[in-house]
């Protein structure tokens, strides 16, 4: 801060709504600006007055970046990756297992926890920041890896075995002669060294969990701000962590999402966040402690568009939205990432904007506060598939990755209006869901696989796409009949693939119009057993291959695709499955940038969303549910009636 | 030289009018072959041939490229940059603070000072070539940077609230705990490390021509071979050296300036070297030190280019123009550089171009040399505001630097034949301009935008872009109103700005066609307080806000340009400031491709130049002068008559 | 191997006609699991079982992926490179001339030996597997180097008088101060660390090859399997080998050659790879070790195409044909690299196609193998002037290198059906030929020009293309006339060279069409003293210079071609010189995708190939030889009836 503002900064904060601000996240060298000096002045004053006002507070643990005077003491704090030793000056620059690290950050998590623990602003913890391993990779972490490789695989034999070790003479003989994964050129390897990284991750969340709760009290919670795979913004799967098993450490789940704005505002990752979220803890409500405000200059919102989004968070059953973050920073390397209010401090119309938000969940928010949401339609991801299918890609020099594969479904499904969960590997009943998407479950044990077909043979459709099953829990690619485990459900066969080129589907199956047919990045050339050919291939060799599959197993079906199809032709191929397992309501009546979403709130009436992510003003007739109340209006909609929704607007109905 | 034909060479450099050569520069291992073992017998050979042909030498200090037995002594003097430790075989990669290198340095130029100090051949001396901090960062500049900050900031906690180092815990708690600069993330740190290696430029070249003060006689010069910035040729601002600062020492400026050719030579380069040249020395004529031949393939000159390009340096002040060079070399990394001659040593088309040249000069070199240039325009640069810009571009990802906002600006008044002069932070008696350019001078101190202040309240016209005043000389973001401190001058305000997309200016304000209104990089949503906007953006959300507006500040007028335009766009609004301050003459009535230029010759008589900077022949009227006499062909030229140019042609005329 | 299944694969081979297969390359971690510890039982185990089959075997030494504990034990054995240490992990990281190495090489070399030479199944041996020098040049390498330039050069003087070592103040004035290799910048001491490093490769191979003829019976062979260089497959001359010196302590040549299929598949690779092959051992017949079966996904073949691959293979005097590798790898790197299983072990249509081919192999294989071939046409590839060439592309930022000229040449012999042998400058008897194509003959000794000047003199032929001659055999550009040393011979001369840009060649010279003359990366402008002008520039400023030209000189003719021409052009350019040289015969009537292939059989018989390269059917009249035998229908083929090739098809003739 430039100047002491604190009151003036309460102020606008009340203003605007804000009732409740995150602060010490990342301020470790504030906090002990020496090694066992300890400084929280800054955050008794901040507690203090936020109490005063009325404003709860999370508390930070600072351990997400290192203060100068650690690594300078312990220089092997600063984590070895791939490229080499990291460089101080960034964040997340550390091995998150070094013991040195671990010392000082579980001492400093202490004291500041003895020190705050009782103060009545507290609402809860955060622990870390956006943790990930980092890739850290340097002679301590190997050590760990071998040894939970001997705890796992007990010879080096198995090892040679389960990776294929023998290729290129990388056989291991000994545990002592084990080589640095950075090197590695197996894949089964190197993904088992992911899985080892993400249970690192698991490991140091579960760890500062358990220290902040041995002072916690019971009506606090402990969460963790999660992020997701990052290109420029939240974009699918966060491949460094497993976000179901370190949840588990938590009271609610945490996240940050942020996205396109402008032109480009879809609402999809907020979707795509929320509903990860949701489903990390179960369906629990969740938190969105990090999303923009201004952000970036390309994110400065349109008029309209901060409600659009905050109301989007709660429709997938968000309990808080945090902006990231109040003001603009004057300095260092995220002056351009800004807050609600600029650097000047002044009402602005993003700010301005915030106050009518915060004026409405004032009004509303008992109402759509802790929404609960069941959906028939699941997504399942998986990690161990994630980092296994990136180590090739789609072959030499391809740089698409699996959430390639997995945000086009997700979107699509958005597009429909298809309100999903996600599950990963670990998920237990997953009978709850009419239809499970499958996109490329390219590395996954044979346990899983049978589940899912069993989960087929007792009434549940699926669709899979190509490389689902191709290989096993060590990336070891199958060798059975393709797809792998699961061919005789999916009443289908192949055993040679290769890239589209000048290809596209025979007879426009889904009347799309020729040109969209659109086949991407694979293509499996697929001979069905028992299926029932859905699409072939347009192509003068390959036009006796299938390109799309549907089988009825026992009571269910399974659909596969055996290429990466079009946006338009993804949510064709989707629209027939859904129809299928007999999904296919008045919700679909409406398609983006129509978006409806709903859930039932605490006092068990159903909400209803509708929101307009174009800059067209929009009209609808109300068929998604029964009579009720336009909350911010208090008018009533009829069902049936006709429904205006402004250029970025929104509407929440509350059902009689 | 593959054989010895000093004899052969002096004759066609006669033959061609050549009359200075530069020798010595960068032959280090030649001079001393092993560890204090000299031989000079090569540079007394050339000098004595010269002296007998009456051609006069320069001597260069050969510092910048260091012996391999001196690597080998002392590895150390190898620079370590952010890249790493600089490998021993190119040029300009040794730590120019390093105490065993500047050790051996001193005693090289000494012995050569010492032995060559009497011969009459010698005309001066450049000290060094295109010296550069070359990113020399390690522990010993490292610690050199810590004690300068010590002397600056007195306290690390002045560092910490300076440049805002609690952020991401980078706060520093004792100066032991400094870390390298190498990773460092804070842009206002890294723009200070970078003010720092610029004065260590500064410093290295006082200290070397302090040691050749030592030995050379009153009537000769120091001088230094500054360079530009460089996309493949010289391109702007050079931001790793302070021009002004370093040029203290010289006695006249030199600079290298090399530029595309053949269709792609438009004269820009030669004039902004030049007018950087001669604004280093406050208007002194300059000394081109190096320009192309024939240069790389590409830059062969077409017919007629050579002299083109030879009468455009005279034109904007040069004294000298040195061929880089004179032959081209058979071995090494720049055998594809070609000289004057080509490997072949024979005459060739650009040899024989050059002759004509010599004899041209020798005709009427003694009417076009020391040219006085008066000019009403100025530049105003600042190295702080280059290096703290380029930190951030226009957001994650952009490419774009500082020269690409100033030198746009440039080129437009260079189109519209406004001679300008350079000016920076440390200018003085900025008064004797009418208008005043700015490009995005993004870090300033308070003084520095006061000083502008003053300057328009007293009748001086700016022209600021986006993004001028915005942080502080730590690269601290202002807090106040946007654009900082200038804000009340320029009559406007903002607190958002956005990324252009699909965004037009309204109503076609300057007539250029509604295709022409092209907003690139940044776009500032600008609010008038009492400035009259110029033109507004034509844009569904952003279509309120100002785009340029122009504000009467005191006797002046301040002209604030949000965005960045389109070149043609550029120079509509310039001419709009130019008419403002009544500086839209008789040279405005030619443009780009026919650049005038002019300035008072020694015997107090106007010369005046008109360039064809293309492949046409083209006619024009003279007006810009009185009348006059054609220099090389001894004509009389008349006021109003119709004057032609060929192809890549030129006139000189002396006005009576 | 997932599970045992050798009979089954054998049973598989058997059905396929697979008569040959290669084992043990590159399984050093399983042969000697620990340091001296050995076991072979895998080796005896397949050895067995194929010698019971029928299948005869290649033994491959394992030395080019060295096992963890070596490694662990002898850190130096990873190289040292310009991007610095290597990591363990991939194959070929060694320095191949560490002698921890070599040490553990030798030893496991002669275990090998000693263990298998009885065994029947054995027909030969491959040293090594695609042996480059990897770029090593660390310390150990340094010193190796400074020595070999001790014994070639016995003066630093000399040294820096060769490369021009003053330059940059590069210059060496004793040995001990010798800097490494890395950091250099000097291309013409670079290009003789390039080829000192092709020596060590050179050497290597000797070495291997010597030891395993200690052991090894008389019929057996000694093989290599040589490579190419690499753009994602085969493309053009290896520079990081010498492989016409290399290959002489070989018995017979062995190649790899991967190419694309598909709608790319042209047969260009297997001619281009054969015909290297064949001429490394002066016209002998070569094994194709390696080459795809299905390979990428891209490359899977289309019906038809396996077979087409194969008979070409046999077309350009291919004895052997092996596909890499027998079934698809199911972890590791390669997964994606297919066999001619796929990962299920299943016949698949790429099997079945193969199974068609060993049949037809089985039927006229006796008529078809140890085909002799005599052409008149050489190609002059030199590395010297390859890694010379590459040093300098065309100039700064320029991507192009050597076989981006030597390949469209060669492509268009192809294309004409003009077979070719190819010579390097150690060739002798190069007055067998009629005419020589000489490439972009960068770096080139005295002796060589003149040798092929005598050549010219004596009714040789020659087209060379621009930048041949400019630079002798230590790349110190001629200061002569140049094209250098060739100049008098091609009656041509030039100082100047630009970079082409809006530049096409005067009046359609060959009447190709005005826009097929393209005129790419260089452009040297080319005055004729005697030769006749084929083609001249057609540019505003560079009109009089001549583009093409040809020579009469002594009985024969030189064709200098200054540019590098579009591939129509330089198809036109070439069969001009083929007319002018008497070699425009029946074979040039077929021009791709109909290509043919000849040469004579066991029994003194000729054989004719005619393939079809497109997925169109093709019809043309036999007119290239006598009546005879379509070898696989067992039908007569008339002289000069029409004949139809299916798409992708093919026709073998034995004449009668």
């Amino acid at each position: 801060m430039p100047y002491d503002r604190l009151d003036k900064d309460i102020k606008m904060m009340k203003d605007a709504g804000i009732n409740v601000v995150r602060i010490a996240e990342s301020t470790w060298s504030t906090e002990e600006p020496q090694d066992n000096v300890f400084d929280f002045s800054h955050i008794d004053r901040v507690l203090d007055a936020m109490h005063k006002a009325g404003i709860k507070v999370i508390i930070g643990t600072p351990t997400y970046a290192v203060p100068a005077w650690l690594v300078k003491k312990y220089p092997e704090i600063l984590a070895t990756t791939q490229m080499g030793k990291n460089q101080y000056g960034t964040r997340q620059n550390m091995d998150i297992t070094n013991k040195d690290y671990l010392f000082h950050a579980e001492r400093i998590i202490r004291k500041i926890m003895e020190h705050v623990k009782d103060h009545p602003a507290i609402i809860g913890y955060q622990v870390d920041n956006e943790t990930k391993h980092y890739g850290t990779a340097g002679a301590n972490v190997q050590a760990q890896f071998v040894q939970y490789l001997k705890n796992k695989f007990k010879t080096t034999e198995a090892i040679n075995k389960a990776f294929g070790l023998d290729y290129w003479s990388n056989r291991i003989n000994s545990w002592e002669e084990f080589p640095s994964m950075v090197g590695t050129i197996n894949a089964g390897l190197k993904s088992e060294f992911s899985k080892f990284q993400r249970g690192l991750v698991t490991d140091f969340l579960s760890w500062q969990a358990a220290i902040v709760r041995e002072y916690k009290k019971p009506e606090q919670f402990v969460t963790q701000n999660f992020d997701f795979d990052w290109r420029g913004y939240s974009y699918g799967i966060q491949g460094d962590v497993d976000h179901f098993a370190a949840s588990k450490a938590m009271d609610i789940a945490g996240v940050d999402i942020y996205h396109p704005t402008q032109d480009h505002l879809t609402g999809t990752e907020i979707s795509f966040g929320g509903d990860m979220a949701r489903s990390m803890k179960n369906g629990q409500n969740y938190l969105v402690i990090e999303t923009e405000a201004q952000g970036f200059p390309q994110w400065v919102p349109y008029a309209g568009q901060l409600r659009l989004q905050a109301f989007s968070h709660i429709a997938s059953g968000a309990n808080m939205l945090e902006y990231w973050h109040w003001h603009s920073i004057h300095n260092s390397a995220e002056t351009y990432w800004k807050g609600l209010l600029s650097h000047d401090f002044q009402p602005n119309p993003t700010y301005n904007e915030a106050m009518t938000i915060g004026r409405d969940f004032k009004k509303i928010g008992s109402k759509i506060a802790s929404l609960k949401k069941t959906n028939e339609v699941a997504v399942l991801f998986s990690n161990e598939a994630q980092t296994a299918f990136n180590a090739f890609s789609f072959g030499w020099g391809a740089k698409e990755q699996y959430n390639d594969v997995l945000r086009p479904m997700y979107d699509a499904l958005y597009k429909m209006n298809v309100g999903v969960d996600f599950i990963d590997p670990s998920s237990v009943n997953i009978e709850k869901y009419k239809l499970i998407i499958v996109p490329a479950l390219y590395a996954a044990p044979d346990a899983l696989l049978q589940k899912l077909n069993v989960y087929a043979k007792n009434g549940g459709h699926i669709i899979y796409t190509f490389k689902s099953g191709f290989s096993d829990e060590n990336v070891t690619v199958r060798n059975t009949v393709q797809p792998g485990i699961i061919n005789e459900a999916a009443g289908v066969s192949y055993s040679q693939f290769v890239i589209p080129e000048n290809v596209s589907l025979k007879d426009d199956p889904f009347q799309l119009g020729k040109d969209k047919n659109e086949i991407k990045y694979w293509m499996e050339l697929l001979t069905p057993t028992t299926a029932k050919v859905l699409a072939k291939y347009d192509h003068p060799q390959w036009n006796n291959y299938a390109a799309v599959t549907q089988n009825n197993y026992g009571k269910g079906t399974v659909t596969y695709i055996g290429f990466m199809p079009g946006d338009n032709l993804m949510e064709k191929i989707l629209e027939g499955s859904l129809k299928e397992a007999g999904l296919w309501n008045e919700d679909q009546k409406l398609h983006f940038p129509l978006i409806t979403k709903s859930g039932i709130n605490n006092q068990g009436k159903t909400i209803r969303y509708f929101f307009n992510y174009s800059a067209q003003a929009k009209t609808f007739i109300y068929t998604q549910g029964k009579n009720g109340t336009n909350l911010l209006s208090s008018e009533k909609v009829i069902k049936n009636s006709e429904v205006n929704l402004a250029p970025w607007g929104m509407l929440v109905i509350e059902e009689n």
